[in-house]
């Protein structure tokens, strides 16, 4: 609180006068009224994230899929709770944004069929097996990424292998500006962790952020980004 | 804290020497190290019940999958994700005991396999949809209720339409003493709620308990299993 206060008196806020969309957290896909299908975000990069956009003087607007974290000061917070939810409301809020940041761990798939009720098993002979029809859901970052009037895109990869590769090769494949790889197979970073240490891959950049709270590496993202998208001279 | 002074102080501890085995929570189902199967349960019913049943007197355990909750004070809390580390967890426990109560919204279904990294949508061209195939679980609270030397056995119904009919039938089918009938399909009650209404079914029983938190609740339940079991008889 006290180096913010310092930057905050001393500095140029690096993103005053810039509008910043950020997307946290899981999303959940219903099966019926009862189960989902979802993954182990916690949000707490992308909250960390939207407080640092803050700190550097941006309008930040969080979307946010369930997760049990306080928002951010100064943060206008939406929350959903399924893929497509987040979609509607990214493409609500980014319109007018200088940069998008998609670190919610958005689920590719969801049940072909959302059941009204719970489903039973078979009452008269349990079944040993069950088949799920999944499909895919929209594509959040690529569809921001592909618009006419598109803000500054950043990705985020999430990978338990071949981190660099499979990050380099969706920021191409999306056309992100840039993609943040984050290996979540490492013990003591990533999902639910309250470190971690990431990799920005772009065009032509590849910047190591070395393991540290999630406060001080979104500090540090938030600065690159700023830099990255010619924040300063425009 | 003064009504549960004034009881602990004067009233004979309904539980006393008892040893109770509780379930709590959702299980999660991995179908890779980032994506799972869940469902909405906060745990809430099965802590209220498991501090409902210290206050009674009793050694409890409480067993429970992921929730963002505290344990409740005195009880031993044994921590667990999925359906088959809940099985094991419980048949670990549940010997010498007295009362086990199924709270916990198990996964009937888990996915046949899981996978050992990320499962990645195919690179060359991105799946329109794909299938899961799912196995079942072990029936946890069945199991239970089929040991030879099986304590007083509880189970909670959680449905969404035709409650006491499949609850009753639960019970039935699985040989428990009592179920919990539970319309989580109102609203205002059920998952994630901090209140609950509910309906105890026995051979011959039925019993309804109207609209209150999860703690009063709890300590009805409580009350009544206690006396269903016989406790103050042995």
């Amino acid at each position: 609180d006290l180096v913010a206060g310092v930057c905050t008196a001393f500095a140029p806020p690096l993103l005053a006068g810039k509008r910043v969309v950020i997307t946290a957290g899981p999303t959940r896909e219903a099966l019926d009224p009862v189960r989902y299908l979802s993954n182990h975000s916690s949000g707490k990069m992308g909250f960390a994230l939207a407080e640092a956009a803050r700190l550097a003087g941006a309008e930040v607007v969080l979307i946010t899929g369930p997760v049990a974290l306080e928002s951010p000061k100064g943060v206008r917070r939406v929350d959903v709770t399924s893929a497509q939810s987040m979609y509607e409301a990214v493409h609500r809020e980014v319109a007018g944004s200088d940069l998008f940041i998609a670190c919610a761990a958005v689920a590719d798939y969801r049940p072909a069929e959302v059941q009204p009720h719970k489903i039973k098993k078979d009452a008269s002979l349990e079944q040993d097996s069950m088949q799920i029809t999944l499909v895919r859901n929209p594509d959040i970052v690529a569809s921001v990424a592909a618009l006419a009037d598109k803000p500054f895109v950043v990705g985020f990869a999430a990978e338990t292998r071949d981190l660099l590769s499979y990050a380099d090769d969706k920021r191409r494949r999306k056309g992100l500006d840039l993609v943040v790889a984050n290996d979540v197979a490492a013990t003591g970073i990533g999902f639910n962790s309250d470190e971690n240490a990431v990799t920005v891959l772009g065009e032509n950049l590849e910047q190591a952020f070395t393991q540290a709270s999630k406060s001080i590496v979104a500090g540090s993202l938030i600065e690159l980004f700023a830099q990255q998208m010619g924040a300063g001279e425009r």
